[in-house]
């Protein structure tokens, strides 16, 4: 591979979303140059920061091949692609992939995900692969209702989820998600947890970085705010911090990951969910640490040295700000959030507003949790979009 | 003009250097699209950092009006237009150009310049214009020799700049300079300072906020590095920073302005030189104060609410990484600076490396500056570019 701080070094994003235009930003201060490939019709927002757009669906191999003979380094920034697709155009456009195919084939879908992670021996949610009607009732027989079914591919921000309580909604829900159609669904069971927590790790040949345990606010099932460190006992933020790096080791990973944790009511910490990319749980790292998940994205792919996650201030806050409506974006009432010292305002510059999209968010950094959470809170409520 | 925090809100730079592409991350984190006008036959690199690039000479207003019209609101990246011509592509475009033309009027030369800040009775180093030989002559008589002559317009970085130790070196430094081909030259006396100061000072209808004084450190008449805080009587810090308010206020200034000031053996401040954009002296800022030079500058022209100017750490050191080589550029041996805990590496992205060119800083912060100061040089020795 060509010296990552040379001359036209190009790296390049399988994805188009917010995601990559913060790591681009990233790439962009070490020097280098940026393409995306996007599988969307309409502009995405990173396309307006660079001169190489590339645009395909996810399983269309010769257009990502064309797209990678042009970068020095792919990576990802979603999962929706294939392994072996990523593992073809690799092979075929010689220009490296990371995450590798390989490690990607681990986590790909949420059933070999966990799979991969118990055999790892981190404790999962409690989960089954459904393959007949009468898998959804011995799994709620088993595991009690209300639970999940959840599309082993493709889901995120809760889609591609459905919270059944009884046999007739379970039914229902598997077909919806294609269960019958035959689309890969698991079941998995509804964890009693007093904390969601996220944790970040960075990882190449260098070595690696983890960042604090983090803790996710959720509301009505949508994360709407960060807060890290998490406010649990270090024994079980260092806990996380253990069980995110051997998830990381236990995938052979090169890149930034992400992975969520229930901490549950006897203390027990399950995980969730991983992602091979930035992830929203990270968004605070930009100001609130030393070395953003972002820069720590970018430097891992490429084997730069891993940058430092010490957090910069005791208390870091991140809110993500929705959609409220269906028009062209605008972030109003920002005056506040923009004046208030150390509280950055982030936008995505996605052209449409819709009720519920993440088209920004807001990091604030101070001394104490409570107050510094309760001052987010207060200076970006009135913000609409 | 549209909301800049709207779909398509669209950022102008009229110049394409290193100052355009790090104002254009801080715009991108805004949400904001980006737009370049280039005076350079070469590819500059923040051309790879947006689809939207325009060329043409700072003197071909047409080029410049198509230009502006497409943006939403336009900012200056270097001193090189006149005022007249930014006056015309902003009344021809209607697009609104900041800081105004106006403004740049009043320090669009360093004849000019200086004229204005005496006026608003800011203390400034001795200059006289220079008409003939016979100036040249009774310039050196006056105020001892050696003494500097300048061509009013479009030095940058010591070119343009010829020390003149004796009427002989000051004739042929006169027509070097192009002062017998109509070009305006003006002298200025040495002064006998003990520090070179830099303050920059953001400004619009939202009200101003002042960087820290910092400390500009030459070798060879080159910056090689900024330390802030400066390292003098904080008298003399609080004095720069009022001198630097003033400055602005008295070309009534809506964007990011650079001031430096000679510190004198007798304890006086006398204005060098004005930048009407980021300069090299603020770079320190973009992680060593909550918000950086570039932030403020986008936030400025375009009247939001201005950034904390707050240093996050009591020692902050910037260096200058120049090319050393004529080359594809490549920054080498950049382990030891990347793996620092707090310290920054930004490569420009210049596709070309020379000696003495600006390619690439590296920022460190800490707690005391001397050590902070040692260590970034330390650092930094075996970076090769």
């Amino acid at each position: 591979m060509k010296q990552p701080l040379s001359t036209h070094f190009k790296i390049g994003f399988l994805g188009a979303g917010q995601l990559a235009r913060m790591s681009s930003l990233k790439a962009f201060e070490l020097g280098m140059q940026v393409a995306v490939y996007s599988d969307r019709p309409e502009n995405e927002p990173v396309q307006f920061m660079t001169p190489f757009s590339f645009s395909g669906s996810f399983d269309d191999i010769d257009s990502m091949v064309e797209f990678a003979k042009s970068c020095d380094i792919i990576t990802l920034e979603n999962e929706f692609i294939d392994s072996e697709i990523l593992r073809a155009v690799q092979d075929q456009s010689g220009t490296p992939i990371y995450p590798s195919p390989d490690s990607f084939a681990l986590i790909e879908n949420k059933l070999i995900e966990k799979q991969t992670f118990e055999k790892a021996g981190i404790p999962v949610t409690p989960y089954a692969l459904i393959n007949s009607e009468n898998d959804l009732n011995s799994f709620g027989e088993k595991h009690g209702w209300p639970y999940l079914l959840k599309s082993s591919k493709g889901g995120y921000d809760g889609y591609g989820n459905e919270t059944v309580r009884n046999f007739k909604e379970a039914k229902k829900a598997f077909d919806k998600l294609g269960g019958n159609n035959s689309r890969e669904i698991i079941a998995e069971a509804f964890v009693d947890f007093t904390h969601e927590l996220a944790v970040q790790v960075a990882r190449n040949k260098t070595g690696h970085v983890v960042y604090p345990c983090c803790e996710t606010v959720q509301e009505n099932h949508i994360n709407v705010a960060v807060k890290s460190p998490a406010q649990v006992d270090s024994k079980v933020s260092q806990r996380a911090q253990q069980l995110a790096i051997a998830a990381t080791e236990a995938i052979d990973g090169k890149g930034i990951f992400a992975y969520e944790f229930f901490l549950t009511k006897n203390g027990e910490l399950l995980m969730n969910e991983s992602a091979p990319r930035p992830h929203n749980s990270g968004h605070y790292t930009i100001e609130g640490a030393i070395a953003s998940q972002f820069e720590n994205h970018v430097r891992a792919v490429c084997d730069l040295p891993l940058g430092s996650t010490e957090l910069r201030k005791p208390a870091v806050v991140m809110i993500n700000l929705l959609g409220a409506h269906k028009r062209d974006a605008v972030v109003e009432n920002t005056e506040k959030a923009l004046a208030e010292s150390d509280g950055h305002l982030h936008s995505y510059g996605k052209l449409q507003s819709k009720p519920g999209r993440k088209m920004a968010h807001y990091t604030l950094l101070g001394e104490n949790m409570d107050e510094t959470f309760e001052k987010a809170r207060n200076l970006t409520e009135k913000i609409e979009i």
